[in-house]
């Protein structure tokens, strides 16, 4: 029996790069992917066709995935191309970044070059603010100023370094090396925390692990050409393994 | 009897307002404090006359009082105004920030307005680095490069936050509060963690309890005015005290 297409009754949230619907049943949302690139917060904008749909189906296949292994997510079924139906929460204001290489800030901040290996993943949060150009945090920021509650950052921490390992392995079979990525985390009117947002190449940095091409959003924030391609490259592998 | 004077053999480190000499006695050091002020990682140049026995005699006040109370620290004794014999250490390349109220980098980075009390003291970490301007780290970042390991990382967290319960309440009866201060660690050849480095009006903020008016290296900074006056307020609510 097919299942009926829930019905957007309210646009709940319109981000840089996706918006989400409330439906009528409200424990449950609908994101909806565009083509938008953004970098820089925003200062450096574009498109890049068909990324939507990468984003939608590469977040899917991760996550349906991530669930199958244990972690609870916000995933409930995809829709279409570039919509799918999620369970609702309330977004905690941080980022969880985890690193297996050096890379991107973590390089720039600490004058280090890119791609040096970790000798242990490293986790960081930030706290989510264009404003202030979302700054890194620690514990204690976040326990003073009530961003999440003690138990919720030992688990976001627990959970971030489990989906580490995970997608680490998941990714290696496609060839792709996870230099490092970002998770965002909500809570249900229930109270339960899970991994929600998207995990692709938007929110990843995704190397090829033979030739260290780089298959992600750092072609477009570093104008390197060939920026479809790289998503479209990351999407053909996924179908390969018929995993989207 | 009156113990021997300790000769200096040799310099081993000339920072921005101190130096740091050898001993014929190679587990101790003696540090002579200098009247030279810097601000901004070395930007901002210039002289507080005085400054040098102020730190040197507040820092050796706080110190004999930490130690009374458990800390385990470098101090041996005052040699004279501005110098100090002091167990010889291998400084962590590490500064440990302990804030009770926003202020300085902690304000700009989060948006937030001078002086707020925050709900739990707030332990930061910086890398200590000039060329990078000394920045935030977490606990990921010190384990993975190595900088210091994980029970010296618990050790420094545990001890910087008895210090400020200690610091707070001495300050509080010169009706000083204790806004937020940079404390630094160093490990003796034997593996022991000492408390190491000052703690003055040039790595603390001191306000005055009733009025609010800064007793430290902010006026300095912000180019306030009355910056020896300062200092001098501080030393004489020690020395009131009897305890320089």
């Amino acid at each position: 029996m097919r299942e009926t297409a829930p019905v957007k009754t309210a646009l709940l949230y319109e981000g840089k790069a996706k918006r989400v619907y409330a439906c009528a049943d409200e424990e449950t949302c609908i994101v909806s992917y565009t083509d938008a690139a953004t970098a820089y917060n925003g200062l450096k904008k574009g498109f890049i066709p068909g990324k939507g749909a990468v984003v939608n189906r590469v977040t899917n296949a991760l996550m349906r995935y991530l669930s199958s292994e244990g972690i609870p997510t916000h995933y409930i079924r995809e829709l279409s191309d570039t919509e799918t139906l999620v369970r609702r929460v309330r977004m905690l204001p941080l980022e969880v970044i985890v690193r297996n290489y050096t890379s991107g800030s973590l390089a720039h901040r600490l004058g280090l070059e890119e791609g040096l290996p970790l000798t242990t993943p490293v986790l960081e949060f930030n706290y989510k603010s264009d404003a202030l150009d979302d700054p890194l945090v620690n514990t204690c920021h976040i326990l003073s100023f009530g961003w999440a509650s003690e138990e919720q950052v030992q688990r976001m921490k627990a959970l971030s370094l489990r989906v580490n390992t995970l997608l680490t392995g998941y990714l290696d079979r496609l060839g792709i090396r996870l230099v490092d990525f970002k998770l965002e985390y909500g809570v249900t009117g229930g109270g339960e925390l899970l991994l929600a947002d998207e995990i692709s190449p938007d929110t990843c940095r995704f190397w090829d692990i033979k030739t260290g091409e780089k298959l992600d959003k750092d072609r477009f924030r570093r104008d390197m050409g060939g920026v479809t391609e790289a998503y479209q490259e990351v999407m053909r592998r996924f179908c390969a393994q018929a995993a989207c």
